[in-house]
């Protein structure tokens, strides 16, 4: 079952000037700053009542993002969904006939469990769900 | 201050096979199907959280969602942030250098006061703030 949006990935060309914007223009704090090397990331995170906002900026042409931000500009990237059950999720949206990015979740941020839906099946949502 | 997403507005072309995908690849509940003729739009809520997905779809060529999915296809139109003071909210990000679609809130669904910050100042994400 999803519990909640765990959070919401954000696109940004330099996190520097993006955590400046939601601090200063929408008044929230900056948690932690992280490196993912695996995908090629810096990210930021906020808190915003139960779920958080994820900056993330690439760190080489060769990220994800960095493709995202050349075809699309900055903006939102994905959604993530906590779940208490990653695999009867997953499999549940396999059943109902959606495309998996992930056919078995992988070890995400955080110790994370982490699968992804693809865009073309979930109406133009990139659709992550993740449990502990 | 900002308490929450209040929600996350998705444009979609056809709400019912949205609907579909939320209610059976991803198991929430439509909690209920509203028209908003202000903005030439049928809207979906479903909880998740302490959030909502509002899907969004257009009722005329003319509603700004039409326009949306014209230039973009499917995908997340805007970001509702819940402020205690949308007076205050919106003078903070103008002091900030944000420029603001509405210079004050205007009402909008359910008797709330909105207000959009404009995309060019947001690092790409139509930004809402709303109060009760």
């Amino acid at each position: 079952m999803l519990q909640k949006i765990d959070h919401l990935g954000i696109a940004v060309k330099s996190l520097d000037e993006a955590i400046a914007y939601y601090e200063k223009a929408l008044g929230l704090s900056c948690e932690k700053v992280e490196e993912v090397e695996t995908q090629k990331v810096r990210t930021a995170f906020f808190q915003v009542g139960d779920t958080h906002i994820e900056l993330l900026e690439p760190t080489s042409e060769e990220s994800p993002i960095a493709k995202f931000l050349a075809k699309n500009g900055e903006g939102i990237h994905h959604v993530a969904f906590a779940t208490d059950d990653i695999d009867s999720q997953l499999q549940n949206a396999q059943d109902a006939g959606i495309k998996l990015i992930n056919q078995e979740p992988v070890p995400g941020a955080g110790g994370k469990k982490v699968a992804f839906l693809h865009p073309k099946s979930t109406h133009g949502v990139l659709t992550e769900f993740c449990s502990k």
